[in-house]
């Protein structure tokens, strides 16, 4: 008898988009874990301090939820787009910051901001189209883009990170559509001035393309930038605002984001962009209805208090990590972060032996000190490194102890028997 | 000056794609309630009987939320794949019911049925490759398919709406991967009985071939036919089972699901299936971290008396509306429901005057009486149309009362001046 013959294989497109993802990237960092080593794992690679007793979220909040789903109106399916009220609740919290209004029409509930920046970047990528995004960035935009292309202008550390704008210039081509900032910025915990803003939104203008403007961090800032919302600049060119409750009220397992757009010319309408997010959205999985249902009172009443002992914690602890990382031989973190929950750390290997690369530093202290930093490689940045402040004060203390203790000992002066992790294959992505 | 020249558009290929789906379809047969007719709206559309009081989720459920949210230990990002003591929950609950044991590893936890069911199709989606579904169907497998071709095969009304094997066999050539069944059905009301689907698996290992086996109404059968998970044929043919909390627990706006590989010959690791939705997962947004938690105590400990009292009053509901429907001139159910919470009614043009089809029906029964059915043309058969169950009794009395009513006026006996309604773009999906 002829052997079973079997037709279907795995959609190797998916796989390589895999390999660009944080969770592709850590997968291959945290491989190294040795849980033989006698020591914790300290995780420094998410921002997610929600499991922290300092972190732990407002009652306010869990009482908002608590009392939904115990309301039993809100175990249904949602309708397209989200509950009306909730899609008002956004409305007016972010008008509370712009010079016009928005309105529930124009925004748009979603799985996370994860699910947002999928809608964005799946109704603008009409077949040629292309996409600028930051370098370095959030390598789910370069995993979730349908885009025939995406091309990559630079952060410059020497500018406070700010865009390289006529970087950004010269790459656009009739064919680009949007460029992408992340503001407070991941990985780089910058906050761009309201000048840098306008001119982002000036050179969009004069490229004829849209902003996707990503500020899941938004509020999250606490150095001498405050936090400005690109709609502001919606009178120069349209702006998509992506947003989410995971990290202004410390809940990123709840899956509550939003896509918002800040449109005063109507042009979406016109372009069928509106139209083209609109399907998105019906053939999607919504949020959970019930969280939906809280988001008035999250949104619109959650204590001040919350939020201002939330940013004072990262301004205390963003600073202990910056002060602690230029103490240690071989690291350094050349500018103080500003916002979001981290900073960037760029590798000397000059003052290193025996580690070839970022994520090769990255491996190694996984393995021998149990420490998980995100290799910049996966973000589009060689040699440096992503970790997050946003951690209870004793795990920095005890992560950077370790730290200090793997850079005097891979120090240049002790002689080393070198060992080598491949890099991997993502590499390929910021080529 | 020039005038601005903008150069961003909206995905024409996502516009098209919506047209699929149901929501799409049934915002064209809704934009026709009068709101002015004096009658309150009675949605039969949707199987979502959440907000009805008889259909009340337990109290234990909702309180296995409830303390799973107060206990501030699952605020966070989940992993991939879902929180491991949810996938052994899945897997321990879909084993009860199989010859062999389901492994966590094998449970992949979804943003509802309709994540899983995209995470499927995407992972199967090799350039090329055609995929099985069937007719009636469920349109958002038409909108999800990044398949460069769908093929459809027909239930048989005549023979309970079983699978047309021998089309289904017809139909697939070497490019075919996989045969999609949904049982109990949606939208027939149907139960496979056990030796039709070990036909189907059969007929899938003939053709080489996977069965995606849609159960998201799992356990919901109230007539000869008990169910049967399609899992239990694993050793004659692969199998993805997708399941979900939405329907047995009237929780569909929790959005928590899962896709199960049944694969006992490890087909799926060989040719890297199991690799593509592991990636899959890695980009996706992951369901609600504190809702998974609370799975174990939902799947394994829910008193047996709520689905009792659950699948008793589908039973009562389904009989009425079954005995109803068969006394009104115009349409008739010619299979008694035996599951899942729709029938399907069947359209007798000849006996009604000013009805040109099923999508015209229910445009007029919207716009005069204020109850909303789905028209087959948007699930792939002309003629019929689908309408819940699921339902409190004193809706069907009344939904039935006005549709008779409806059909009576528009009798052939009457002249009736006609109008006609436009048919939507969706037809051409079925062509």
């Amino acid at each position: 008898m002829a052997e079973q013959q079997w037709r279907f294989g795995g959609n190797s497109k998916v796989i390589g988009a895999g390999a660009m993802t944080l969770r592709g990237v850590m997968d291959g960092v945290m491989k190294n874990l040795d849980e033989n080593n006698g020591k914790s794992v300290i995780h420094l690679s998410q921002g997610d301090p929600s499991a922290f007793p300092s972190f732990h979220i407002s009652a306010f909040v869990e009482e908002a939820v608590s009392n939904a789903l115990r309301s039993a109106n809100f175990n249904g399916y949602s309708c397209t787009a989200g509950l009306p009220a909730a899609r008002s609740a956004v409305a007016e919290y972010l008008s509370k910051d712009l010079p016009y209004n928005v309105t529930s029409d124009d925004v748009f509930l979603t799985n996370g901001c994860t699910q947002a920046l999928d809608a964005a970047l799946t109704a603008l990528a009409r077949p040629g189209a292309n996409i600028l995004l930051p370098r370095p960035g959030y390598p789910d935009y370069e995993a979730r883009a349908a885009f025939a292309e995406v091309r990559h202008f630079d952060l410059v550390p020497e500018n406070d990170w700010e865009v390289d704008l006529a970087a950004v210039e010269a790459l656009g081509d009739e064919n680009t559509v949007a460029i992408v900032i992340i503001n407070p910025g991941n990985p780089c915990g910058n906050v761009f001035k309201y000048e840098h803003l306008k001119k982002i939104a000036e050179t969009a203008r004069k490229m004829g393309i849209l902003v996707i403007a990503d500020e899941v961090y938004g509020h999250l800032t606490f150095g001498s930038n405050p936090f400005t919302p690109m709609g502001v600049f919606a009178s120069i060119a349209p702006i998509i605002t992506l947003g989410s409750l995971s990290k202004k009220w410390i809940v990123p397992g709840w899956r509550i984001g939003w896509l918002v757009i800040n449109d005063l010319s109507n042009l979406f309408l016109a372009t069928k962009i509106v139209d083209t997010i609109k399907v998105f959205f019906n053939i999607a999985s919504d949020p959970v209805t019930f969280i939906q249902a809280a988001l008035p009172e999250i949104l619109l009443k959650t204590p001040t208090e919350f939020y201002d002992k939330i940013v004072n914690l990262f301004r205390e602890s963003a600073d202990k990590c910056y002060k602690l990382t230029n103490e240690i031989p071989g690291i350094s973190c050349p500018i103080k972060p500003q916002g979001c929950m981290f900073l960037m750390i760029k590798l000397d290997l000059s003052k290193l032996e025996g580690i070839r690369d970022d994520f090769d530093f990255c491996c190694k202290l996984a393995k021998e000190e149990s420490v998980v930093l995100v290799p910049g490689v996966g973000l589009g940045l060689k040699n440096w490194m992503r970790v997050t402040f946003a951690v209870e004060e004793s795990y920095i203390d005890e992560a950077f102890r370790r730290t200090r203790a793997f850079c005097e000992r891979h120090g240049k002066k002790h002689t080393q028997i070198s060992y080598y992790v491949e890099s991997p294959v993502f590499e390929f992505v910021y080529v």
